[in-house]
């Protein structure tokens, strides 16, 4: 079965109106899972990147396997208070107010070439402020890596000049 | 460098008096996260499971890399109102208030073999009600699998009998 047919829509989620793409049938499917982790680490492979970093929560499903596929650090990036040493932390709007996101101070050096992964890019707010906590430790943001991209939220313009990549491309 | 050499305690985190064990240079070193991985796949092997179910968030990190080694399907658990499609849900009492879990009714079925995968054994209290909901769906928990038990802690008693291994035990 194509990954593709996999995903699963859930209308109204997480509000009315929200056509949610479900991920969950992927991680039940090994080898789809397997195929998305291969693919997403062949097109990091060729960016030349020294680190593989994951946002909170479903970005550690992809981001550790594709880190260890490539045999290169896996750096999380949490919710505030959860990281237990010292941080670094960048703050971003959503809809309806505000979040923010943690890394540890000692997780990147000036020079490191990172790629992001997660499994949607819609907006891009998130992985936007994730790239942010790169750059504000003198790392480069090498490339932004996706399972699924809803073109039509802007997630790509958001993120730009930054590269994105993404395996399955919906309107 | 052993896997053990790089866990960090981090001392008064998440609150005065607890000496919290820091997992992310463990992460961050290639090498010591595959032999996790691996000698967790190699327990879980062993046990004639056939899902591997991982609770958020660190749970996320682990869980996912096992299933994809073992070539078994990846369940995530989740906070409640992370899971897009129907839920079930548990309950479960923290030192000082409560919490839930949710999985999706759909993600077991009667008869499955469970295991469930985590960075930590401490008290045992987000495991065991993982635990439950796989034994409320019919399911069985046919191993509890960690890199780090405190063994002071009593989590092994309060998951027993349900098998637990970790891969480093401390007091």
């Amino acid at each position: 079965m194509r990954v593709q047919e996999l995903i699963r829509d859930i209308p109204d989620f997480p509000k009315p109106g929200i056509l949610f793409a479900d991920i969950t049938p992927v991680l039940a499917h090994p080898e789809a899972f397997d195929e998305v982790i291969m693919a997403m680490s062949g097109l990091i492979q060729m960016q030349g990147v020294n680190k593989i970093l994951g946002v909170e929560s479903r970005g550690f499903i992809f981001g550790a396997p594709v880190a260890q596929a490539l045999g290169l650090p896996f750096i999380p990036v949490r919710k505030p208070g959860k990281l237990p040493a010292d941080t670094i932390k960048v703050e971003y709007t959503l809809e309806y107010g505000a979040d923010a996101l943690e890394i540890h101070t000692d997780a990147l050096e000036a020079g490191d070439r990172v790629a992001i992964v997660d499994d949607l890019l819609a907006t891009g707010g998130t992985v936007e402020a994730a790239c942010r906590l790169v750059e504000g430790q003198g790392a480069h943001v090498g490339a932004t890596v996706f399972m699924i991209e809803l073109s039509a939220l802007g997630g790509r313009e958001k993120l730009a000049p930054r590269p994105v990549y993404s395996l399955i491309q919906r309107s």
